[in-house]
């Protein structure tokens, strides 16, 4: 049933599509901003470090820098965004500790019950910008069943550059449309599809909060269009 | 109480340690031999098939050939072996679902109970020079819970070269002494300590069938000493 799509995986965008990483890095430095930053929105602060996560993947996928693993750029980037709101003279563990915000992420609602259902027919992974470790340390807390971590480690570079998706189908041995990507974004899919994945978009229209502007609707044709991950394991076939 | 060890991850090698290669293989190829070399006991085949791993990744370990993963090995050695035992002509499909054996193969009966506990208190993985897609299928089939699919693919080289378990340390962000690999092996456990790591030896008696000469017990004073997983588990205070 589930192959009359001749799908065979499935491979998942993490963060904004399996885990709200918006609220999670709000509530994971609420604590430490109260102690050096009172009055600071936690969220504001969880924009703030989000917003230097695609400049700074975008040295290594220009060739500009090698690759390294995500809690490096994370960590850079948070001095960055402390050194900016003037939060300075932290000591290093603790820059450390907050680092590992992102690795205690909690998922969207429908996600863990919906990843055991496509597990049972799929072969399920992240293709994540996240590290490996970062992907464990989320998928064991949070109980994500991934049967294998794929993504920007395994590869050694950064979405959207095409060879994440091509690697990743030839590491599977499938023909690309057997390989199917989940994703909030629009732009991720795109990528996806140029190599000949097949696609499904997720809607998560709070990923960025309330007044978010991107990524609403999908902007294509996807192959798969849904509300949520149940709703996508229904159209998959895995209802139980 | 786990903790008392330092241990955070457990890496265990696949063939031989969690799974039973050798039954697997022969019963995969049963059918085949019946067809095409009726009499050629189905076990033989499996150890002349295996005695062509080694010597296939040294290749790739020497540096004379790049890394390819072990699927691509695995057939190459499939052709040598079936043309050595006269068995010609057969199409290629067929040379491929053959090859396909090692991804069907049963972990032996302590592995998926003690998997289970030991992913309670440990991140864990194989740290096998299987590939990815042949772990994952390993491990849907037969049910082991792993959290990640490290090994030669991730690092693109073959244990027992020395990067194998550096760069895994490192992807897990760890210090050496903090992964234990569990393997069945001596030589993969020594190659492990060289760069730190610790130990587990788990007896594997008949791995190699009723006669089998080597591995029968640890040839050093590894970190744990095991007849079994379950035992293992419990020795790391995973009781349940």
């Amino acid at each position: 049933m589930a192959n009359s799509t001749g799908i065979q995986a499935l491979v998942f965008d993490v963060f904004g599509t399996v885990v709200d990483w918006r609220s999670g890095v709000a509530r994971e430095a609420q604590a430490f901003l109260n102690r050096h930053a009172p009055g600071l929105d936690p969220f504001e602060f969880a924009d703030a470090w989000r917003r230097e996560y695609s400049p700074a993947m975008e040295e290594v996928r220009s060739g500009r820098r090698p690759y390294v693993r995500l809690d490096v750029l994370h960590r850079e980037n948070l001095v960055k965004v402390l050194n900016r709101l003037g939060i300075t003279g932290i000591p290093e563990a603790q820059i450390d500790a907050l680092n590992l915000a992102w690795h205690r992420l909690d998922p969207w609602p429908d996600a863990v019950e919906a990843l055991y259902r496509l597990k049972q027919r799929f072969i399920i992974a992240p293709l994540s910008n996240g590290n490996i470790r970062l992907m464990v340390d989320i998928a064991k807390r949070a109980d994500l069943p991934w049967d294998a971590i794929l993504g920007a480690e395994v590869v050694r570079a950064y979405k959207p550059s095409p060879q994440v998706y091509s690697e990743t189908v030839e590491i599977l041995g499938l023909e690309p449309a057997e390989l199917c990507l989940v994703a909030a974004h629009n732009g991720d899919l795109a990528a996806a599809r140029r190599l000949g994945l097949s696609t499904a978009f997720v809607a998560r229209p709070t990923e960025h909060g309330a007044h978010q502007t991107t990524d609403l609707k999908a902007e294509q044709a996807w192959d798969f269009v849904v509300d949520d991950l149940l709703q996508l394991a229904g159209q998959l076939g895995c209802t139980r």
